[in-house]
């Protein structure tokens, strides 16, 4: 049987209601009423929460249910060759503490609302359909980028098992082992995917920033994930003195690191006007809670540092530029300024081929649609660096994400599951040619 | 009698064991072993122990001891006129959290060892001469400025009796009656000290910064203390965000703090051009630890601000500049600036004759000195602004004080000692013109 893009449309909108149900349950049980911020902690109670919830749902849909050695969740339409390389959609379903509802579930919901379209619209796959709830995405929790997915693939770094999560300070593998996960399978590097056994990976997500609110469209496709560098403990030292210093004998650790700030802030301006994308955040900022006072110069600050950039010859210029201006801020002000630890992921870009196949199942749509580049990180990127042909798909947002404001309308969410819908039944072979 | 130079500096000498001893004995009492830092909490255990301390000493050396209604210490040489107006000497015992052992104190001492030099010389003054040891001068620890001499002269403002100790949270109030003051003669403004009743007051502090190191002399003579103004609570709110967001969405507080910063430093970089000197100093500047994290933009920034001059209308011209700039940086970086509430002291310059006699004191003694206007905050700014004809003699220092390694020569220290002690028999009328 084919299906045409009116069926695809309307067995998408029929799920508004369901869509809705399930967004509103992942909210009450991660903490969060409306405007509130919600907290689904990763391999802790509120992921477990949502983990078991969307199982409990899939469970309901008939959908094959498998759990990896690192309990990321597989939810799978049966094709009719299951030996046939699969595809594959899906996100996170953990949250930063007092984050939204959306960054990462919106996409697992996603997954099963496109699925459910495809039973209502009777469809045969020719190939295995899995949704997955990856754990743990936010590297917020353990300061380590993808766990979830790289230890999907058997790429996980072994040394990131010992890294602390910041609330408990306890071990990623502690944290992994109460969740179930087979923590040693996951040192050893087992796989529960391979790039040869997926046909393609599209993760809807919401944007991360009002660019489609700019431009006025609710769907954006991803050209690709940034790829980034961190250092997470930068720590700057200068000498604590009396406020009567005067100032050419100070080494102030506070205008130390705001030259550091504000000169990556020129950098990037740079960078914009000569169109090669970038961005930094300095998340953390502050003077010693156990030293700092009114009338004391600050002998020392701490920060972290993301830099990200879409291009590998670009991220790694921007590495050294950070080197070289952090060099030239301990000169000028005569601090010094220790980097730390350094963690890193690979510019993943999108499969030219899958953008156009969800461009064209827009059209199809009669969806307005643009190309956009995501500025964030994402699961993809992992997908993308393990060979796996990958694409985006951005659900239009005022308020960005990681806040409780996170604003996703469930219209522009379903025009965008309707594009995923699509491209999921045409690559099962199952909309003719010209529908 | 009269007495000579020479006999003023053998006197003084002489002292060297007894005032090496009695720092040794307040360092030992504050928690401070050589090098590592002392904390004088003001009323509180550190400051009581060193007015116990001091108390003794002068008991033992006969003086008259006076307990104001503030707990201010008063320990005086009885004059041959118990009317005439005194001479008076001291500083404060109190010391920032890990401090060091001299700021404050050196000045208790000297008037100590300046007094039993002339005690030592037989003089029997015209005048009384009194050695203040005065409380809570640091405003760290309730965030006022001159608590201590304010009080004496009845000119605190009553809010500061509700003001929170920053580490216990109790008020000034509570500390205040904890250590056997009348805080309701403090709230009425009783004052212990009249501007006539006083001839002059002159501080002896280790100086804040090397510029005695820098110039090769052991001792110089304050032309003036700043006046300044603060905003302890600045908070700076724009808009938490995913690290994803691009430049120009982003309200981020990190860097709107960080230009504020740079801003006020690149104004004192053009006064100090200009020969106006200021300084100021931002001790406390952080993001909030309950939100900040390594993948989030910075929605706050918090600060504290402390600026500082010499010149009345410098420092009305800088405040106007300081809100100028913050309106600045929160219009270029959408962010609101809320500079919270705000004290301030008015600029109290030294009396020229009592600079001029400090100044001829020190030549009769051979004692190389210059004039150096204070970069810090001090007592004596209490007494000048009641109309107390003030100066201050500064100690050589290399390491800046408010920190462990304050380090001030003993020798350098009984020079200084030697000017105050000089002035004060030549203003008590026992030195011979041309001695």
């Amino acid at each position: 049987m084919t299906v045409d893009s009116s069926d695809v449309m309307a067995a998408v909108m029929a799920q508004k209601d369901e869509a809705a149900a399930l967004f509103a349950a992942l909210r009450a049980g991660s903490g969060g009423s409306y405007g509130k911020g919600v907290t689904r902690d990763t391999y802790g109670r509120g992921e477990a929460f949502a983990h078991q919830l969307i199982a409990d749902h899939a469970r309901r849909m008939g959908l094959e249910m498998h759990l990896d050695h690192a309990v990321n969740l597989f939810m799978t339409l049966p094709g009719q060759d299951r030996h046939a390389a699969r595809l594959m959609t899906g996100s996170h379903l953990d949250s930063v503490g007092n984050g939204g509802n959306f960054d990462g579930a919106a996409g697992v919901v996603a997954g099963l609302i496109a699925i459910r379209s495809l039973q209502t619209l009777g469809l045969n796959p020719r190939c295995d359909i899995t949704t997955a709830a990856i754990r743990v995405e936010e590297s917020v929790w353990f300061q380590v980028s993808y766990i979830g997915s790289r230890s999907a693939f058997g790429m996980l770094p072994p040394g990131a098992l010992e890294a602390k999560r910041i609330d408990t300070g306890r071990t990623l593998a502690d944290h992994m082992r109460d969740c179930g996960a087979a923590v040693e399978d996951v040192r050893s590097g087992k796989a529960s995917l391979t790039a040869k056994s997926i046909k393609a990976w599209v993760e809807l997500h919401i944007e991360q920033a009002p660019q489609l609110v700019e431009a006025g469209m609710p769907v954006a496709v991803g050209t690709g994930v940034p790829g980034n560098f961190r250092y997470p403990q930068v720590v700057i030292r200068g000498e604590y003195a009396h406020v009567g210093l005067p100032r050419r004998f100070r080494r102030d650790a506070v205008l130390a690191a705001s030259d550091f700030a504000i000169a990556l802030d020129e950098l990037w301006k740079r960078r914009d006007t000569e169109g090669r994308p970038m961005a930094f955040t300095i998340g953390r900022f502050h003077t010693d809670p156990g030293e700092h006072a009114l009338t004391k110069v600050a002998g020392e600050m701490s920060l972290s540092l993301d830099v990200r950039a879409y291009d590998r010859i670009d991220l790694a210029q921007l590495e050294t530029d950070v080197i070289s201006l952090a060099r030239q801020v301990a000169e000028q002000r005569g601090v010094q300024i220790d980097l730390g630890s350094r963690t890193s992921a690979h510019v993943a870009p999108s499969d030219p081929l899958v953008v156009g196949k969800l461009m064209e199942a827009a059209a199809k749509l009669a969806i307005p649609t643009m190309r956009l580049p995501s500025p964030a990180s994402h699961d993809t990127a992992t997908f993308a660096v393990a060979g796996v042909p990958t694409a985006m798909l951005f659900v239009r947002n005022v308020n960005g994400s990681h806040n409780p404001r996170e604003s996703m309308e469930i219209d522009d969410f379903l025009q965008a599951v309707a594009v995923l819908t699509y491209w999921l039944a045409a690559e099962a072979g199952s909309i003719a040619a010209g529908q």
